[in-house]
């Protein structure tokens, strides 16, 4: 039986693995357009400063590595038509500049995402550069290396853009970051966009917020980014304004697409055509909290979701074993010193959402008052107001990685936040305050809640 | 209504801010035999260093502090006798020397534990110390500056033994370590045992494991320590081989006392005798996974403990409302700089309370391996080898504390480990790897799980 994945990173190399694993005859070959079938795109900001030393620490499995396991990997191949009811596709060769065609028994689309670059004019000037791919981090090295850039602009306050502010002010360079929503990390609530906005400042990062980028200036090469009237001189500009999925080839198909604009998939992630599955940055899946389909592009979640693709296209026919059943929207980024993570719905999402919610933020020591070192740290809380159920939760400052960790997995079991205030969590001064601050939020939670009840009977 | 409560730290402080929180007509006492009724006692081996630098910074509040909420609290002051019947108490009032009678209308039992010294012939000889109370830690610190100890032994070699050999070290205290079994931190599982003795090693802690110390050695003060038919010179020896709990009170009043030898109490922290609550240190819960009593005394649980009694009795008479569920018997300490985290039941404690277990050693990288600073850490995930529900997890290294909460939250949702395959958590490069170790263990767990599944299908 012949495997054909088409895209490497990160789902359709993990797909390969899965199934050449638990079928050693499967006949497997992976297609993949850009040259590093399998590289860490989330290491990409840190390339940038020399955080990380070189891109080949980025680059996790070689095709080389793929042959040892019996996976061929042709990369700097497009596949550029895929014909479901034939199980064929047309693939081009990009380095040999030819066109072949290729057959399947099974098919995984792993096609991913790709950066948007919004309709600004001069977006295509010498020195302005999205950071999507490892190309793409080699054409700023190699921009960086000729002109020595002393300022950059960054556009794009989401996490990606604050990434990239914080790497290339770590290489010295003066940066600043313009973000069209009035408050940057806009997936957050505002406590937590306010930390980050105070960390950017507190590191000489002048954020603009509330402005849109009109026009980036120069003549071949960039020299200034205008908005709100005037012009801000720079010589670089990185935009991290937002990706989108490569859905065109399994759309033109006819796989059905989402109304997230991401391909739809099942729970064993097999579209609605027959005979191919889909995983990673280009499929659509559930918000768990929310119910509602949602598209969360990311690293972890597309390494699972291609070992369920991968185990799913290794199974007998019908016999999908594997399941994904979705997502929480977990997710964390470093600013400088700060920590900020996230799991289930912020506040207003959950309100989008129709919820009724409440909420407790706090902020505390991350360890015992009297241990050195200890910072302070901010937790939020958000639950259902009327069963209390957890939906969400919003970290920032130090040891927010292990609180949104903790709440994911809170809304993984489906707690409520009274089952938290008595939660068993693991206790030490270096660790954590005596009491966790997930317990900590909780019980103010429950105090609010009380409160809220005593007045809904005294108003009865 | 008057609410007498015995022992300050840490149940008994938080019982009476509870119970004024909620009442604020109720009259209350608190005797506490030791001068401080709340202390940090988990940052008394960081004051042997000067990691912590004064011992006020471990006194969370004085009873003027406690005065300002309108809570008497008087400190030493030892309760001799309980009448249950007449609701009556015999107390010491031990600065004066003087005895008196009280009486309440309800009354918690926060007597905590004590250490205890075995019969080992000298141990009552100048420099054999234990560390309980913040008074242990003023006797270590005035010998230490009156005798200059070069050479420290640690007897015991639990987390107690362990936090305090590292102090000792820390101002450059020569430090051997005793342990009756044969390795360290017997709690864990022996791959955590031996990376802890590792951590010893690596810094100059020589460790004597499966010895008993026979003798304490010197002539009013200590010269040595005599075991396995050899004597170790030592200058000062701090005993860490374990605490019990101060049940007498409760138990010559007649009150029921549990099978590890605590108070029992039921969920609302309820002992057997009328009005009369217990919580922390001196009484037994439940063990959520073994469904087992336990006695697990440590100052966050016993915080949860005493805000639960302290819930309940200013309730209205047979209205208990709140609930302690019980513990999972989660834990973590550090050594040096190995973090060392529990949670739920070891692979043999879980094989002792009849469970058939199935388990996954992992050690991986604690973030992305090409981020700076990534360390290994180790997971250990125990779980039902017949219905695949979590029962333990243990972890050493960097990151332990994060994955033992993972790990506590996902036992506290009585999550199986194929829940954790797919779970939702964190990633960024500087907070883990993109697959978090609880997540590879987990599929690590899932494929032995299946092979032996196979396996006895086999062989049916």
């Amino acid at each position: 039986m012949r495997l054909v994945i088409v895209g490497g990173v990160a789902a359709g190399t993990k797909a390969a693995s899965r199934a050449r694993r638990l079928d050693p005859e499967l006949e497997i070959t992976v297609y993949q357009e850009e040259p590093e079938p399998s590289i860490s795109e989330c290491g990409l900001p840190y390339l940038l400063s020399g955080v990380v030393g070189t891109r080949e620490e980025l680059v996790a499995r070689t095709p080389e590595r793929f042959a040892k396991q019996d996976i061929e990997v042709l990369v700097r191949h497009r596949v550029e038509q895929l014909d479901a009811a034939g199980k064929r596709l047309s693939v081009r060769d990009l380095a040999a500049g030819e066109a072949f065609e290729d057959s399947y028994d099974r098919l995984v689309v792993a096609t991913g995402a790709r950066a948007v670059l919004p309709p600004i004019p001069g977006a295509d000037l010498d020195g302005v550069f999205k950071l999507r791919f490892l190309t793409d981090s080699d054409e700023v090295r190699r921009y960086t290396q000729e002109h020595s850039p002393k300022r950059a602009v960054v556009v794009g306050g989401g996490y990606i853009g604050l990434e990239v502010a914080e790497n290339l002010c770590r290489i010295g360079m003066e940066v600043s970051l313009i973000e069209g929503a009035d408050r940057v990390a806009l997936a957050y609530g505002p406590e937590v966009s306010e930390r980050v906005e105070a960390e950017l400042a507190k590191h000489n990062v002048k954020a603009y917020t509330g402005e849109k980028v009109e026009e980036f200036v120069g003549e071949g090469r960039i020299r200034g980014v205008r908005f709100g009237g005037t012009e801000l001189e720079t010589d670089l500009v990185i935009v991290g304004v937002g990706i989108k999925p490569c859905v065109d080839l399994a759309e033109e198909a006819g796989a059905e697409i989402g109304p997230t604009g991401a391909i739809r998939v099942d729970e064993h992630m097999k579209t609605s055509l027959p005979d191919v599955w889909a995983a990673g940055d280009c499929v659509e899946t559930t918000n768990l909290v929310s119910g509602g389909p949602v598209w969360v592009p990311l690293g972890d979640t597309a390494n699972q979701m291609g070992r369920v693709a991968g185990t799913n296209v290794a199974s007998s026919v019908g016999e999908d074993t594997s399941e994904f059943p979705g997502v929480l929207g977990t997710g964390i980024f470093k600013v400088f010193d700060l920590g900020v993570g996230k799991t289930g719905l912020s506040e207003q999402e959950a309100r989008d959402a129709g919820f009724e919610t409440f909420s407790a933020g706090i902020e505390v020591y991350d360890r015992a008052a009297y241990y050195p070192g200890a910072e302070k740290v901010f937790l939020k809380l958000i639950a259902n107001g009327s069963t209390g159920r957890l939906l969400g939760a919003e970290s920032a400052g130090s040891g927010a990685a292990k609180l949104t960790d903790i709440c994911a997995t809170a809304l993984w079991g489906k707690l409520s936040f009274p089952d938290l205030i008595n939660i068993d969590l693991a206790y030490s001064p270096p660790y954590g305050p005596a009491l966790s601050p997930v317990i900590q939020a909780a019980t103010i939670l429950s105090g609010a809640f009380e409160r809220a009840r005593q007045g809904v009977r005294a108003s009865e």
